[in-house]
């Protein structure tokens, strides 16, 4: 038998993320699923005492628990190669991604990080030139591309299933903005619906460029212009809890966004349709298993994760046998997966193909900011149609 | 035992629906299923021998089968009482709905039409002006009000279950015109994309004006104005067949509606969701008997026909306990048995109150008119919004 | 053109069905639906005054409303051909379906029944004996084999879709039972808790029989041994509410039937699942256009009722296009009309093939008492297998 | 600031479970997900080189990678504190379950092992003895009853709220093993087919005791007596690979058992029905998510994983808020969670509370091996009924 290579753990360090935030446990999570990634150090909160709680808990020694993210790129820049950590996760709110992206990059750490990229398009831009320049591995977590199912709609897509494509309809309604729940301390609420936190969009950044991007990623086509109505729905609140937009596609098909957090009694019921010549798909991100493929003449069929008779993408991306429901926290790691896989590839100086890999990336993270933009201008103007730009 | 009064049967006569087409079957089944209208004459078709061989399969006496609308209302009006026409109940395409119309109004027959109204907004206009000169009962065909989830719906929403109403999705997705049928010899195909058949619409008339008459029953609230993009998908057609718009309505919610038959691999799948301040409704016509509720701090709710929980809007509507499926012609049913209450109530002189009897009218005639020449007009403007006027 | 043929109604007379009773109205509506058939005279009540109350409401001249079916028999054998009845539909309770359908056959009338046939096995095997004689038309109401989608999923497995069949699945929970309610003046409750009127079963002759039948009609295959728990759940019922039991059938199949009436919460839920070796189909009364199979190696599928691809016996059941859900009236109409076929058909002498016409039949009456029996003997044994035996 | 307390991750060994192997996977990522457990050692096959390349895999140094349990056991026995494992995870085929979990407890170390417990009663016995000797805890993996809508079931049932339980139905129909596989090299499917690896039962231990299982788990009353059918469907296979059952409860209640594995197209569809007097409940686990309520007089209710209104049991098994969809590898998880709960709170010569901890134990894993031992007794016997005797 041949030597045996050990492999090793990719070394993880963490901006944002303390025990009382949201986002934070779930990349924790996603990148401790398939035990191919450890978590070796953080600054989990600009609360020195918070961020040392939090590494405490996740069992961190003292000393590679930082007070800032400043800090923590420093010092473990310092330390020997076969230590320090080999990329940042940036699970912090949308107005504190710029300055850790840039300084990791500047620094030579891969980073990945939560959407939606940045506080505005201009930091957005500012970072695309950066991982450029740098060339390091940078993805963003548009969480929902992670599922199979999602993958085998790309795949079938690209592979002229449906025919050319007519119609894309995709929504993200929620229901938990419904009250002004930002005023009885909701934590969650709060910096979501704070524009010096959030950035010029509320539930359009939050959600809909979540929306926009699965669009985009199962057609294989960018949106080119936006018509929508942009709504604050609840009183008091400084930010948008609702969208409804007419799009746009560069391959000529056109559809609907719709993005709202006021659906009372709605959970998170992302869920996309796209029609084309032959038939349809449709998949919901509450049920992400099953994919149901529409057909002109034909029984409908539903395509399961895990089965045999899928495309090797959606295999890639499933741990389990079908009839073993995979969820959120898979697809998030799947992300990580993706992501790892290019951070044990890189060489400096090769530039990172993300769409082999198959991770969102910076270039995705400035059309989300490019995204939100647009629509703002749209719900702005009496025109009807509005160009996305960047 | 006091003395029992035989009711007697309503008397029908049909105008179109030969053996051929597909709704004339549909209205007749309708009308027979509760055994209380009957079929008594019938000019089937413009074609006299089809006329004849129709009226014989339906078993009707040779007499009473008319070469003509013209001639049917001037030979039954001649009948004795007992024996002539109470309603005349057309059928026809869009193009050949006013004349008949017209004719058994001024001269004293009870009409109810298949949808749209007209070919055009000024025939409804003069329709309705008719109706409320003569007093006579007249009911459109808005099959899917016909439901008892929808009456359930209506009622909810009345009686403040989901507090003031934020927000209308309404959705009517086909597939059977994603091929140019119409160049195939299918007879449907054929008139519907026919704009001297059909009228201005495609499938916004054909549809949209069922989706839009569906959400302002519900709601209880107009639609005001309309931003459309509208397609035609298929190369060579002669109408839209694909629509895509935003709504305001009268109370202040906005919404969207989708209406197209270019869905390859849908079916019939209209649908709609209605969220409140306290919680969200979902219904869809492919499985009727359910009405999703969902609440913002409750489990979600399935309300199903034929239960004991139910409005008596939604009871009167239902003829079979729940869990025995009632469908689409039990909700066509449903508006023969309000239209025939009605003309049995009827009082020459006495105003016939619509709403009461709970069918659609004339005046959702002249909307669903207005509604196509709104998204018309919309579609061809640069500006974002379009009002409705009529 | 050629002289048109009018076509003549079918002139039934109803046995039962008072206006308080439910399933006589559900006659009606199915017999009504297609136009087909007309409801001439009736003994719906054993007691006058309810009869003729009840011939009013449904519009029947008062000779024609009879005081018992012994009359209405007599006197309608004495009418004109042209005038009489051609067939009796019998829907009293099962202690009187056998001396309403023994006269009927015997004065020459074709009859359609309610199931189970008869109050029990004796009486059946005499209905049958005297069908045979007569060779009249002879159908009985198992209402669920009506249903398009069944008649698609016997076609599959007799064109041998499925491979040889393994198991079969069938369940019929309802939960208006749970409670005492024959003590509160539930009409429906009191006659069929009731021994001298049901029979001897109570859960498993009101709705096993409809499991079994529907079992044995998809798989083509009859139930030969049973092992059965029968179990009275509500205190102080004088029959049976509940079943479970083991099946085995005479293709060597295996599988189970459930068939109670304190499943709380359950409304109308039978279901049924067949497997074979190379997949499987599963088929809900409460969503009844949905056929979903299941493939070894391919993606589920969902077939649907009125869909182009379906069989000859499932689109000759079907009034509508795909996406126009029918229900439980239009199936149930389907044996009126199957039945209403076999009779228009009928010429003295020559038998008549209830196969061919697709309806439930006697020998299908007798099959589901023996059902019945069997169940209660090997409820009563120790010994795990009971063989069915008629 | 208080000091804080470092937590510390536990240690985990594992005996099977090499790259090739199925379930060994699923224990590793279950264990990493909450990042409170580390893998550390491993015997991963009785082939030592196929353990050395598992373990270089898993990223573990070369000399915490061993070539049997009885090594791992005995070297890691003689590390210090800090250093060895705290316990040992069995992923062994079920002939291979006894023996390391034997020399594990002997040796003082904490085990949890796949399910079911043991290759016969006899051993299972045995270890249970050991466990009550040693006091050291001791899980089984009965997944299932890991997910957050199983244990709101289990909630819901024992704070009454469907009155006493009436009927319980549980299925667990799987399709894999419809051909003859286990001659095609598939190596699942030739160990569980393998009377000398999997023991007496095939479907019945593989599956059927997870049903068992989770019937006894959500209604908190175990199976007393079994009527079975067990077939062996598939030509050559050496053991059943099909069962039904009839079954009563120690509460007074019956029900019925399903498990197969030739339910051809069906993937992994375990599920449960539960009614009781006031109303039911079902839960499926391909759709994890969702429990579905029925009540006798009020409309159905969804409640969902991640919702405020469930019990504390769901809420402390759950990781995202409601609408992210948590899965199967979730649940396996949440029992590491309990498991390592139960480890960390250990202390020499305190009893270890299972049901506290809410985890199957030892005691779960004799009664699966003594519903194998009823089952394979019932099914060979004619009489009825046959008691569950361990």
């Amino acid at each position: 038998m041949a030597k045996v290579q050990t492999k090793r753990k990719l070394r993880m360090g963490m901006v944002g993320g303390s025990l009382e935030a949201f986002i934070g446990a779930v990349h924790r999570k996603a990148a401790n699923l398939d035990g191919e990634i450890e978590l070796v150090c953080g600054a989990f909160s600009s609360n020195p005492d918070k961020s040392k709680a939090t590494g405490a808990a996740l069992a961190l020694p003292a000393n590679r628990v930082y007070g800032s993210f400043t800090e923590m790129i420093e010092k473990e820049k310092a330390l020997p190669e076969g230590e320090r950590m080999d990329f940042v996760s940036i699970v912090t709110p949308n107005h504190m991604h710029f300055a850790p992206a840039q300084l990791a990059l500047e620094n030579g750490f891969h980073v990945i990080i939560d959407k939606p990229l940045a506080f505005n398009i201009a930091e957005a831009k500012t970072l695309k030139k950066l991982v450029e320049k740098t060339g390091l591995v940078f993805a963003l977590t548009h969480t929902y591309t992670g599922y199979p199912m999602v993958k085998e709609a790309k795949h079938l897509i690209a592979t002229g299933a449906l025919g050319k494509v007519r119609k894309v309809y995709v929504e993200y309604p929620q229901g938990w903005l419904s009250t002004y729940s930002e005023g009885t301390g909701n934590k969650q609420a709060s910096w979501r619906t704070d524009p010096s936190k959030s950035g010029a969009g509320g539930a359009i950044g939050d959600i809909g460029t979540h929306a926009a991007n699965l669009a985009e990623y199962i057609t294989g086509s960018d949106i080119t212009e936006i018509c929508a109505l942009l709504n604050t729905v609840v009183k008091g609140r400084l930010l948008d809890d609702d969208s409804s937009m007419l799009l746009k596609f560069e391959n000529g098909s056109t559809g609907s966004l719709i993005a709202t957090q006021v659906a009372a009694g709605e959970e998170n019921n992302l869920n996309i349709r796209v029609y084309g010549e032959k038939g349809g798909l449709e998949w919901r991100q509450e049920e992400p298993n099953t994919l149901v493929m529409k057909w002109l003449d034909k029984p409908k069929q539903l395509l399961r994760t895990g089965s045999g008779y899928l495309s090797d993408a959606a295999k890639l991306n499933t741990r389990t046998p079908s009839g073993h429901p995979e969820g959120y926290l898979e697809a998030f790691a799947n992300l990580y997966m993706a992501f790892g896989r290019a951070v044990r590839d890189y060489k400096p100086g090769k530039k990172v193909n993300a769409a082999k890999y198959d991770f969102p990336d910076v270039e995705d993270g400035v059309k989300g900011m490019a995204f939100v933009d647009t629509v703002i201008r749209s719900s702005k103007s009496n025109a009807k149609w509005t160009k996305v730009k960047y």
